[in-house]
């Protein structure tokens, strides 16, 4: 495999092709091969991009059959046919059957971008310009979404240029078993003098993703909700890791049956790993101005497409929410017997996660480094989340088959035993 | 034309589907269809994203080939094929020939992502928070970049929050023929107390495009330069529009001969719209620690193969360069002859621009909209940028046909005597 | 009483005038007279400015002798006979018996501005930009102060300018009885991903002010200072109000015996309630360049001269303290007298404080308005603060008479029950 | 003289001392007098601070009969009748003759709190946040003042924490003899892309003290204001050095016949050297609601005392004011002619000013600290100003007596040759 002017030109700021030092060439729903025709099991999944898995044929077929002929590819904010049959495919096959009104913005095709445009939004509707957010989140890294997300790696490469707009409270759980953390955000509220500024909105992941796969009670994002609704503050859900699917419901807020004033969605949602982002809000709150926001790449006409081949293939019913709620429970089980085994060998270790976002926290990144890189050496391509690196996380196409979950658990569990015996 | 459920779900923050409301279907080359297939010529080119047509045949021949088998299409930041084919070519073809000595970081794949590395990394480097950036200048609008762009239509849409680490300095031309506003510059630099605090870095558009097509003097920007290695200040060329041969190099800087710190490039980058970023840096510039900025799409495997096409298909010798020159001319001839005719009519109007890269001033963005509505009415897709509209510029596709070419510059002459008589 | 001019002519921004809307003539230690002969007893003593009582005869007889001669009034930051006899007495009447080596800075006369140098202070002194403080602090509202001051009025009073740099945690007793604050901000510390960038110090008053009187417990304060000695922080004791023997010690934290890294003082500092202030620090932190810091009246030579005279006068010993101490239990014992009267009318009050900072909270700004403003019908000033101004508060002079004391409780107590009776 | 406590126990952030390294204790209008007996004519004055010379009989007259009663000293913000006198003296004497509204607000007793009140002031009536100051404008160094001073010596010292909010534009001159730089600013604000976020307010000196006796010319100042009015923004000067008489005119911009919406004193409003600061505002612009703005020291009664009685001795009729005007021609006079002899030396320099606030710029610190240290040693305290240090400065009282003044005059001419022969 020939790495030399990889190495060489790309910046140092590359970072999985140091744990995965290899070249990558195909890719075919959960197996990844090398250059040298090695296969692997891949519980990464593009870092949670890939929720129907590598070259979906569905999805591909509708991106073959609209490069077949000379359609639009890039038609900034355009009207276009496949921005159309997206909205449709949203409205008729995500929307409407789950109750929910949102009217939507495509900012620039990625996360953060969505983010920036998530709160900015938020901002402009209620004239504050706090955001509260919660330890742990990850949001992105552009300037107005790093206000947002908890990364001290991230915090402190900006070059002395401290965020603005962004206060911190404990997510769930993070003050311990007794303690609701929402106590102390809604005595904060209430406390004219407790410093924190009256925020426009609230962004929250249901389960944190980058932080270490924590979900959060429904009860407790219930209640969120009802604070924000008490104090008009907005409820921004960035479901874009925890979204389309992984957590077994399409909207990973499903689960607690809230309904958030602003939706943020990338990652899987163009199904075939094309860059492609969202904002859903409430009608009311789209107090843009033509142009207040914008950016090049927000009508990409194949990413319109795939992301409605992946609705329309995925969603039209819930039997795939079931068939990954089914997985869910495979990989929860098969987690904690692992995390037993672990305990065995007097290391502290617990399963954690919702649906196919799932994790095994072993107290620390160079525990959790040794597992992943065994199981690489094992052919399994499979990560680490949290503050330390500490949850060696599996983030798998919700369509892996079976057998290759299965196979891939084994490796896990092969890897922890060889790293750790 | 059903635009309903696109007026009805899209944000209105919206903008070019309000100058040019139909449905737009399919596209070749520098010719737009809508879906009732009439068909206009295209002098906006995806805002300069289109350099080498809609759906170009070479470049799209890479992509399917690509796409026929199941090669990986989303990759994080891992190693692949696709990667290094483009960083083959981009050394090959690009950096080499013109002795340039780059390494490359591959941020989210929209310009401004790759903005909020550049001015990150500047800061980085040396340790001072302060982006000189200049009057007129866009340079993306997450918050970070934002503190380099001039508009007001999006500062004031922050929701209360002042953008910091950016300074505004007049462009060439900005305070009159008879004034360098480089001496500004150089006599805030030596005084201890005029407020400038010493920038990290300098970020500069050759051709302001959303600020009016203004092309800096190729004197000014070689003192600039010198300004910034006297002062060990980084000179960060914003490449984003001015990049890729529209100005008849394929870099904007190489008229100037000068050889920046580093380089933003995204639009054109992908050669077919695809959406695809990076930022070139000096190899002793990259202080990046690994994974200090991320972004879930910055190893799009289809982006790095479109854009390694078209390297390939375009810039192995100098001929696309010069015919893009040779039309930059056609261009600059008839824009001249326009604004003759404009100014016989009592309205001052004047020529600009460099390469296929040329705007019309007619001095207010009232004019400036009848022409451009006229000229949609007659068949072509024009737009207007500067600080009030009042540009009515072209951004073609380099690859034009000379018959549309001329096609569509006597639908604008025609559209402005229209217009205007 | 003539008060139209001051009315029309001054700002709305006044205050206490509106709750005590006479003309004040005459003051003598705990009494105050207005125009028409009428006398206060004095339980606001200058918010804490006053702590040896209006007038004392002995720093006045130090006043009237530096001015009997032509001495400098003001010397910039000259050295002056004045600051020197003022540095003897700081250093041998209050640093040396109490093993404290601090280096002493003058920046602007009040408590702000050596706020402000503080805190640029510690971020100079570590690189970090960040200053952790606490709900319910107030730090004073220049806007450097104002990012650690936690009052919505001053907060959302800056014409929509966020504050930069401080982070705000729980204060002891915030979370409740069974929850030690610093456990969270222990976790945030070694929590590469919660969110809180790794501050340069901590600000904290011994007992809140503005914020209350709320006093930390002195083993909070203890570890407070073990978690910023094991975590490289500065411990910023903000002196202003609850020192200068104010909780019966001359420094707050001598009850904690803990030595902080850097003291403000301020308020009673001067004596006899003339401007001035001070930043003591530990002499390794003095990492000011000359001049790197300002201020015009930073060589204030009447205050020099009273606050030598104060410490001259009240602390070559500890009987003053001792004192304090002794008046600080009556007005408790009453406080909790009171509290109990209320707590049978049905309205939940407690007594709180250290020293002579003491209050009693009622629960609401409305109820402790009543009687506040019925004690100043009674012949008592007396003010509230809390974040709802919920709390009376007691700050009366130091030096007060037993007898004058025992009155005001008198008048509170015969206020409280005429109001909620 | 005794220096070593002093220098031993005060921060190194200490200037003055080291230019003048001995120990002042006695002082007298325009003379000093130094512990050894030495005597030293006075061309500093507090750095403009003691306009009346020091210890001034009358004012100190007026301070001893207010401290031979048992009068209130300070008092918060209480209405007192020191109060009362002050604002009676300051209508009747200063605001009616001179056709001038304005309510008061006292701000904490220093100019850095005077200017964050007045710039908050703006940013809270005109619901924007931005305030446009000049390059070697000097306001305080507090973080909001700091945002509008452009000396880098402070704002570098902030440990990283970037101003927010102030935008620096040339001053008057700053561009060369040829260039309005007001054209700059007028283009700057009807560029809807230029980057100038449209200001609540400008704050200017109209005679830069420490940016280099800068005296911008009343035809500038005139349009400023016309710029100001006709863009609804607000026209803040900042007479802390300025004012109370320096240029001739009790206000500085009376010689442009400008009236502020916002004005700044202190320094020498107390006449005596004690601490006061005021902000006058146009009745409408009061926006501030009870204690949005507040500060312990806001009610210095002996400040009230000592600045009701300068008004009350020197400004009854205009007498005062011609007498400084005819000073400031004798030191116009002499320092034009000391330049000319140091321009015969080979170094340019030139006279510049207004009123008895004049310099000689002789183009580098290096050659004015020659001219200040022999001048030191000859018996003057005089100092330098600018962004280099490179402006010797006259700021002697106003009240000096001429055979005082000639004599310094004389020193410093001496000490110029002594230096630079």
């Amino acid at each position: 495999m020939q790495t030399q002017i990889l190495e060489r030109m790309e910046s140092d700021v590359r970072t999985y092709s140091r744990s995965f030092p290899v070249v990558f060439t195909k890719a075919k729903n959960a197996r990844l091969t090398d250059e040298e025709g090695r296969q692997y099991i891949d519980f990464l999944a593009g870092a949670g991009t890939l929720n129907y898995g590598h070259n979906n044929p569905e999805i591909k077929q509708a991106l073959l059959e609209y490069l077949a002929e000379d359609n639009i590819i890039h038609g900034l904010d355009f009207f276009t046919a496949a921005k159309r049959r997206y909205l449709e495919a949203l409205e008729e096959i995500i929307l409407k059957p789950r109750g929910l009104d949102y009217k939507v913005q495509f900012p620039g095709p990625t996360g953060t971008n969505a983010v920036e445009a998530a709160i900015r939004l938020a901002r402009n509707a209620k004239g504050r310009h706090n955001i509260v957010t919660f330890t742990n989140g990850f949001h992105g890294v552009t300037m107005g979404a790093l206000a947002t997300t908890g990364n001290r790696k991230f915090r402190e490469a900006t070059g002395g240029v401290p965020t603005v707009g962004g206060s911190f409270l404990p997510y769930d759980g993070y003050l311990g078993d007794g303690t609701d953390t929402l106590d102390y955000f809604e005595k904060l509220l209430s406390d004219k003098s407790g410093g924190l500024d009256v925020p426009a909105g609230v962004i929250v992941e249901t389960v944190q993703g980058e932080g270490g796969i924590n979900a959060c009670g429904t009860e407790w994002l219930k209640r969120l909700e009802q604070i924000c609704r008490a104090h008009d503050i907005l409820l921004i859900v960035d479901d874009i890791q925890a979204g389309c699917g992984r957590t077994g419901k399409f909207f990973s807020f499903e689960h607690a049956e809230v309904v958030p004033d602003i939706v943020t969605n990338s990652k899987s949602l163009s199904g075939l790993g094309l860059p492609f982002s969202q904002v859903l809000m409430r009608p009311e709150l789209d107090v843009w101005k033509p142009g207040q926001y914008n950016g090049t790449f927000r009508g990409f006409a194949l990413a319109f497409t795939t992301a409605a081949a992946a609705l329309e293939t995925f969603w039209r019913d819930d039997s795939f929410a079931k068939e990954v709620q089914r997985k869910g429970e495979i990989v929860a089980e098969r987690f904690q017997k692992i995390a037993a085994w672990i305990g065995e060998q007097g290391i502290e270790a617990s399963e954690r996660g919702r649906g196919l976002m799932r994790g095994i926290d072993v107290g620390s990144g160079e525990i959790a480094d040794k597992i992943t890189h065994k199981a690489f050496e094992n052919g399994l391509v499979i990560e680490t989340s949290g503050q330390d690196g500490e949850v060696v996380k599996c983030l798998c196409p919700l369509t892996i088959p079976e057998e290759d979950l299965r196979e891939g658990l084994d490796i896990l569990e092969r890897s922890a035993k060889d790293a750790l015996s």
